[in-house]
């Protein structure tokens, strides 16, 4: 099996140049558009020596699968997968959006974390080695391609983990039933770590302690609680529409 | 087995208040307690001619398995189910909130649908009767209990529902990954009735006739969609959020 995959459309593209531009291979871009999106894609390729090759819209379907690729589609190698938190941090051109989970074992909730992570331009999804699930092939199926697209990092101590990226001025937002702040009166500050717990048991005490803030999804029924997936998805949103409002 | 279900919590019991207060048996308040929250729950039990007992705060323990209660705890009549939108809404005492699915088939996705919807305070989940998952039991297992607190209402004819909540003055929201507005950027008014359509397929052609607006979750990745539980939470907390701010 080759390790090329195909990604296309301006933001996963930009992402991919932002995060990881050695693991683009090509990027084909339709001859046609001469915009100021495409103006600053190619810029953004240029500066990384990357090869750019103009075609037809055509062209660019055939290599897509679809035209919904916005006439910008790379060729990328997705063995060469990012494994170190650092490499990553040294490499973003951007303010870091981190995903931590603190031991998710539920594959379906890990494929469907990532997806999420895809959907928000998390940079990385950071989990322990130990006591979790990694990147089965049950995860790769329910991420619906997003385990390709989104680096996932295991790490030996995630601990140890959070304080260097505390370091790094990262801000580590906690989350947890009887959180202290509420989501919806919490102002998100970028560069952010989210973390969250394993189904059931929430946050390991060295990891809660090493958070900075702990928030709270505000809930107002009998249930109290929200799928990981869930609770995850509206938190990335969240922190996306006050990037975006700002 | 009895009909009978205890919910505890101000939240729980006020919605249920709201909703239907015909079938609360009984409320029961800690003694203790005589603050402003307390009055307001009270007075709104009074209002309805329910019996109100006071108790001790070992009591209220007692009956709600837990000590979460907030020092309120209701005895509810689970089987007095609501199957009626019309029933529903002439007896509601807040602007309506509404979750309208439009053919899920997986039980799973019903179930975390109906758990999002107790959180988020919703009056009622809305589906066809016909090709979509019912209440069987693994939505209630999934929903961890939400299936008893959440009225689950299935309509014949879904269109002619949709126009009947149109004529009512509820906002129908449809949601697609080709809609016009993106939801960061969308105002939210309520009443409001909040339309997912299936895994997959997305909308009907006639649901989605139906709708005053078709918004869209912004995703900037590769994936291009979302888990259905995943979306609806994010709706449903920006509707929350919204409504918390003004």
């Amino acid at each position: 099996m080759s390790g090329n995959r195909i990604i296309f459309g301006f933001h996963a593209i930009t992402s991919r140049l932002k995060q990881s531009p050695a693991s683009i291979k090509e990027i084909f871009v339709d001859a046609a558009r001469h915009d100021q999106r495409v103006r600053n894609l190619t810029q953004l390729a240029e500066n990384q020596k990357l090869r750019i090759t103009y075609c037809t819209t055509t062209k660019l379907t055939n290599l897509a699968g679809n035209d919904h690729h916005q006439g910008v589609v790379a060729v990328i190698d997705a063995t060469q997968r990012i494994t170190d938190v650092d490499d990553l941090l040294d490499t973003l051109t951007e303010p870091a959006r981190l995903l931590i989970l603190d031991g998710i074992q539920d594959p379906h909730n890990l494929g469907a974390c990532l997806r999420i992570a895809d959907a928000f331009s998390i940079h990385a999804v950071i989990a322990p080695k130990d006591r979790a699930v990694g990147l089965n092939s049950t995860v790769h199926k329910v991420s619906s391609g997003a385990a390709d697209t989104v680096p996932f990092i295991a790490v030996t101590n995630l601990s140890r983990t959070l304080k260097d990226l505390k370091q790094r001025g990262i801000w580590i937002i906690g989350t947890a039933g009887d959180a202290e702040h509420d989501l919806d009166h919490f102002k998100i500050t970028e560069p952010v770590a989210w973390v969250f717990g394993s189904e059931g048991k929430g946050l390991r005490r060295l990891t809660r302690e090493n958070c900075d803030f702990m928030v709270r999804i505000p809930m107002s029924g009998q249930v109290g609680s929200l799928n990981i997936s869930v609770s995850v998805g509206i938190c990335l949103f969240e922190t996306h529409r006050q990037r975006i409002a700002t």
